[in-house]
């Protein structure tokens, strides 16, 4: 049984169990937010030595890292230090998107390697075996294209990013309308060359009953991806990307009665003053299934600091009821990220996350910034450290700078506000 | 004649000009906007060398870099060079913060080096001279801190932050409601200090319009400090901030009414949902003066990010209507920044400036978001960089992570997705 059969039926699973205890809800909670579609955990069947982790309403928001070898880069040890460095930096999950080298071998590396939820976009090895035996993606055959999202779904993998919504008349509507940056999304790219070559429909959302009898199967979590999420700030929310989110509705209505567990992914480029529309759209085209966001990026010229614009964009969509963010590197638009952009990307959005659920007013989160605000107060540096969001970052900032009064930092240094009013204030009443 | 009262009296000045060239607006719009308070030109009248620039509503958002030395550091050339890459990752303006070695000194050879508005904190110099003199904060006297603001207001200081809402009727309200990290303003802390050892009024208050006087003769711009922002997410939005405020409030109208320009400066650290309230308060409480926001920070934990945390709030409080951000860098909390720390903190700031500019639909941003979509969508790479925040940054990525086929990236390589449905989709209609 999935997780969300076992919760309609009433029963608590171990893994819902462990959910309830990393956030602080009973077990019934949390059987109930499965049963209703609106949380998910995403723990194939034979995923050996998972941690499960809950993505969802009233829970805490989750942060994803994208991983994984491209055709230019092909280095599987340095595919294995991002994974160790996305975990220390405290990734909920990730994704495997390699499209260069043994796909098959690093996936099964990767999904060994940690007790994070592992996703793939199964799209990429089977278009890659295409192109490598047949010499064209328009060789793809459905057959071949299900044969791959099975043997992933065996192998362990959580959850699978399936451009369910690209449809012939999904991309009537991006053709009426015209767009800047067209297609950003690889898969989106792929099923759309494929369907507008042989002039037919996307087999996912053709048989998408085969999909839901593999995910069934192995409790594989479908992530209905949003191929046509807008590229550029002046594609956001426009006709095709609405277009596609409606078909991911009803198609996250057929996932949750078939007891498969599903989420939906989101765009992409938007900007600061639409984000909060996009997040209420999904929540209700999709009956409130949990919402996986890919930044949103607020501006399309940060290359090289996308990070930073994801953050921006992560933190107001988590406002706004967002559960799961992706994270964006600096790297993304420019190259394959390395070691310290994944670093960099996870902790930029681990900020996110975070504020989001101080903003929230998450118990868990609102405790931590308090006891951060009082270790400020009492000038307890130790304290200070740990409890940042990255500590071996804040302990090596106040090691290269250390003041004359050690009580202090080097910004203030006897001048302190802090130290200075000390006297005249207690402890808040 | 200041540029307030040159405004009121219809005259548009060579400063309004300037501004109005750079933002797209006609000379007489900028004039009927200061005239009106909700712009400030701040171009101290003894300031050779200065490219005026314009804060407020219907402009661009600014971004201002706080250097200087510190008890613990003080490196002139390193504050040069601070200032160099401030002004080089796009800067609008900086203040010198220096609290270390010769102060006069360091602020003269950073105000000639840049043709950037500068700003001070008076009282910092004014202490630290009592403080050297005659060993406590206590034996300050209102007229050596007049006698330091006309001094530095002499040689050419375009604003200058003063304290003046720090009152005993501010401070009985702190006292009442308790808080946790109290007061984090040096300059709030200073004049705290101060007024509950001599149980005395704060001087900027009680003799305002001496400091009115010497505003207008320089053409001074007065920014409001904020000596009770909160230090923490828990203090945010509290009694104590919005007594300030009101009082702020009162002091801009009666700035205005001498013909002295004046802005008004904001918390800190606040939750992303008390953001756009945070700034609804100002605008009404200040009839509307330009605000000057410093972070705001939506995390307490961010210590070693401090400039993401940031950069998360200043998006939005730029969007729901701020003026003004001042940067915070990684080492806020932490330490004195170092040159890396100021280029990083501006980048950041630049990027929540341009991306609020783009939710508020200034052309000048959506025209460059949408000159970088079209590169991408035309793979032209050179564009993309000259395009990005930081084209340094962006071109040494591109060079660093070289593809096989040169019109992609080493991200997807041939399987690019605008590559692959460029032939599908021609330009937008």
């Amino acid at each position: 049984m999935t997780q969300l059969e076992s919760a309609l039926k009433g029963i608590v699973t171990p893994e819902m169990s462990a959910v309830a205890a990393d956030e602080g809800h009973t077990p019934e909670d949390i059987r109930r937010l499965v049963a209703q579609g609106v949380v998910v955990i995403p723990a194939n069947v034979n995923h050996k030595g998972l941690k499960p982790r809950g993505i969802g309403a009233g829970l805490t928001i989750k942060v994803n890292a994208n991983i994984g070898t491209s055709y230019d880069r092909v280095n599987v040890d340095e595919e294995m230090d991002k994974l160790q460095v996305a975990v220390e930096a405290g990734a909920d999950a990730f994704m495997d998107l390699s499209t260069g080298g043994d796909i098959a071998d690093v996936r099964r590396r990767l999904l060994a390697a940690s007790d994070l939820p592992m996703g793939t976009v199964p799209i990429y090895q089977a278009v890659i075996e295409v192109v490598q035996k047949h010499g064209g993606i328009v060789n793809l055959t459905a057959d071949h294209l299900f044969d791959v999202i099975e043997r992933q779904a065996e192998e362990g993998v959580d959850f699978v990013t399936v451009h369910c919504g690209v449809t012939q008349e999904t991309l009537k509507r991006l053709k009426n309308q015209g767009r800047e940056t067209d297609i950003v999304s690889r898969g989106g790219a792929f099923l759309t060359t494929w369907m507008l070559y042989h002039k037919k429909e996307n087999p996912l959302y053709e048989q998408y009953d085969r999909l839901l009898d593999i995910a069934r199967k192995y409790d594989l979590t479908l992530s209905l991806g949003d191929g046509l999420r807008p590229g550029c700030i002046a594609d956001a929310t426009d006709r095709a990307q609405v277009q596609e989110l409606i078909f991911l509705g009803e198609l996250s209505d057929a996932a949750r009665q078939a007891g498969v567990q599903v989420m939906i992914e989101g765009p992409g480029h938007v900007p600061l003053n639409q984000i909060e529309t996009n997040i209420q759209l999904e929540k209700k085209l999709c009956g409130g299934a949990p919402f996986y966001v890919l930044g949103p990026l607020v501006t399309d010229v940060a290359s090289g600091y996308d990070h930073i614009a994801c953050a921006i964009g992560g933190t107001l969509a988590g406002l706004a009821g967002a559960d799961f963010l992706c994270y964006v590197t600096p790297a993304e638009h420019l190259k394959l990220p390395s070691v310290q952009d994944v670093r960099d990307g996870v902790i930029a959005s681990k900020i996110a996350a975070h504020a989001a659920d101080v903003a929230r007013g998450h118990p868990q989160a609102l405790a931590r910034d308090l006891a951060m605000a009082r270790a400020r107060k009492r000038l307890d540096w130790d304290e200070q450290i740990r409890l940042s969001v990255d500590p071996i970052n804040a302990a090596a900032c106040r090691r290269e700078s250390y003041p004359e009064e050690e009580d202090v930092c080097t910004m203030c240094g006897p001048y302190c506000a802090i130290k200075l009013v000390k006297e005249y204030f207690g402890e808040k009443k």
